[in-house]
């Protein structure tokens, strides 16, 4: 059992050379946000909006400090538990970040979120510098006043975005050129520009640009791109200079090549980051490739910083990732699936849209504490999905990001008590039962 | 001023002729419903879901009671205040019922309805048939278990969205057959089938099926329909039969033709009913011609009912029918307009879809205690519409419902003070001033 808090340095080194990152989707402000804009209002309607995550018995000690640091409490094999600490909040790990692309978290409240245990959120480099603009957020106060969250916020580079949403994207050394896919208006994203914009929201954990390819990709090409993700790594560092408080992670790329994986991470290492994300993973190689590159790729970022798996992903996913030593994840599915009538159970996926839950009165999971699973039936749940009612992504959205919120909850739990194992065997035992039968 | 509760019989008799109502949106279940549906859950993240509204102090005395009964508390020339009292709750008049049509107002949690300070919600009996349906929604413990909302609601008869949306309609003396605007299926409702789907609803005030032309239409018209609500009324009292602890409404129709609304008056207080509503106003006849006839027909109704003006309207609109004596009203304006980009405040409109607001770091109101503008800038509201985010819908239609009720509870206040005219006075002149100016 470890126990000791990790000061980051701001600032480790610089080695021009290999840096690489990838992937990332929308960050947003964190819990409890409830400073009153300059204004003296009476608070009558909003006495509950303040909720914190209620997942986890609150952290012992102080609340506030002024750097970002990481302290690991806990290990069960390759698993850690432990706590990330920064001026805006802690953040419990193996943590989920929820993404908040366009400044939301779709369909939630932000106290909501908050309610649903989530420390963190994520938001979108490549969505917010579109729209609204990073200039205009910084004006308006930063991400955090902007979108009422007053959590830490991580935010991605914009690399991983661009090259999967943008127009007529150009890729050069320098940077990538695109078009806007909302109105066409010309952008261009260098590492110098990714950190100002995330300077410009205010970003509590900024991402080093990188360029992620789509797997499966030959493996040159994969080398190549992350010896250009290096280098723009190491230009990341040198641009987001020094800002206590505020954190720089470097992302590893190299594809499922161990190698390359090795090759990057000794080139971050040299840099020095705040925290080392795994990037280029989740992009179409399938469960067992992930699986193979985190039996390996952890082990070789330092011990003592977070490490970031990108964009991942299903609750097995994230059992296979925390098992083999990530401690952060995000990803749109909690969300996207509420919004298409998909839920996350212990028991596995539910297709609310089924008809075989017209008449049901059971909730979703009668275990689960969330507003959907305590107030309203499977029947009512399949209504209002059905009549394409706002109601329906609420309450499903906030069913899985409690789902996920849980499963970390349940994670944390078990590492510190040093028995994953049977947690892990409990949640694909728990899965291979399968939905209740229908009524 | 007065002060009498009157408690008002089941039955006050019954006499086969004329009775009319029409229009009605939907309506939902109550503030308050925490019941768990039968299964030992704890409750850790739903502790906030309870709010009651919180407009004005708690009203004095027992909360319950198995009666329906209207006590008036106060009068300022025509205008009342009061309470009705139901089994599930007490209604503050005058009463401003947000629109849940299929079982959701649409974007609220019902929590965050009666958080504004909604006592009641209206349901619509012609959606709720249709899908889920009425027999269904029964089986799942009726539509306040339903949709968790555990105050009163108030249903429509379905007969004016009958003739405003189903297809292939065929009006008879017995009732009116059509085809579902969802899926063709045909339906027929009279007043019995309209008796028997509400009370499978569970709604605490049923409304007694009725036919409601559009105006302008010929008086001979009129005076035809509205002799045949008439008759609809009387059989809609004695199918509704003896059910303690529930209203039923008559409804007066008779176009903007004093004899008509006289008529249908004296047949409706013939009848009996527990509570009266002026029909086939807001369909439309402008504002001066309803104003027209809310200054005589209100004072045709008994004195010592609730009277209920149904599908008004806008924020003078409601001003100027309480000021007439009317207790109670509906509209779906608050939240169709919050989900257009619309919010309504005490300076009248804002339209959060103009570019004027893209930098405005001010709240929609400064003196507003809602979520969006306690917590949010015009530049958010804005940027949220602009990206079709799921929020933006949630925000807007919430400070509209807050900005209803807090309309309703001032006049309540002041009504109760003897200072209407004040009242009015101060709100014509406040939106008179217009929206704040542009930064």
């Amino acid at each position: 059992m470890l126990s000791r808090p990790v000061p980051v340095p701001e600032r480790d080194g610089l080695r021009a050379g290999k840096a690489a990152g990838c992937n990332a989707q929308a960050l947003l402000p964190g819990p409890g946000f409830c400073a009153k804009p300059g204004r003296n209002r009476r608070d009558r309607t909003g006495h509950a909006m303040c909720l914190r995550g209620n997942r986890d018995p609150p952290q012992p000690g102080a609340d506030m400090t002024d750097r970002f640091s990481f302290a690991l409490q806990a290990t069960d094999g390759a698993a850690r538990t432990g706590v990330i600490s920064t001026p805006r909040g802690k953040i419990r790990t193996p943590a989920f970040m929820p993404v908040g692309t366009a400044a939301t978290v779709k369909a939630m409240m932000p106290e909501s979120v908050a309610a649903t245990g989530a420390d963190i959120l994520l938001g979108n480099t490549y969505h917010l510098m579109l729209r609204p603009g990073a200039e205009r957020v910084a004006r308006l106060g930063g991400l955090h006043r902007f979108m009422n969250w007053a959590g830490p916020i991580l935010t991605d580079s914009g690399g991983f975005q661009v090259m999967s949403l943008a127009e007529l994207r150009k890729l050069t050394e320098n940077g990538v050129t695109f078009r806007s896919h909302i109105d066409g208006a010309r952008h261009e994203l260098t590492p110098e520009r990714s950190m100002e914009i995330q300077k410009l929201l205010g970003s509590d954990i900024v991402m080093a640009f990188d360029e992620c390819p789509a797997l499966p990709a030959a493996e040159e090409a994969v080398a190549r791109s992350m010896r250009l993700s290096m280098r723009w790594a190491a230009r990341s560092r040198e641009a987001f200079g020094d800002r206590p408080g505020h954190a720089l992670f470097g992302i590893q790329q190299g594809g499922v090549t161990e190698a390359l994986r090795a090759e990057s991470a000794e080139a971050l290492r040299a840099i020095g980051f705040d925290g080392y994300a795994i990037g280029g993973l989740a992009v179409g190689e399938g469960q067992e490739a992930m699986f193979g590159v985190l039996d390996y790729a952890p082990g070789m970022l330092p011990e003592d910083r977070p490490r970031y798996l990108m964009g991942v992903g299903k609750p097995d996913d994230i059992l296979g990732a925390v098992k083999r030593g990530v401690d952060m994840m995000d990803c749109v599915l909690p969300s996207r699936s509420g919004r298409t009538g998909q839920a996350w159970t212990r028991r596995g996926q539910v297709n609310i849209k089924n008809a075989r839950h017209a008449d049901d009165p059971r909730p979703l999971d009668e275990a689960c504490t969330c507003p959907a699973c305590r107030n309203y039936s499977r029947a009512y749940l399949h209504h209002v999905f059905r009549a394409k009612e706002i109601i329906s992504s609420m309450l499903l959205t906030w069913h899985n990001l409690h789902y996920f919120q849980e499963l970390m909850s349940g994670m944390r739990e078990a590492i510190a008590a040093g028995r994953l194992a049977a947690f892990e065997a409990e949640f694909h035992r728990v899965r291979a039962e399968g939905d209740i039968e229908p009524i």
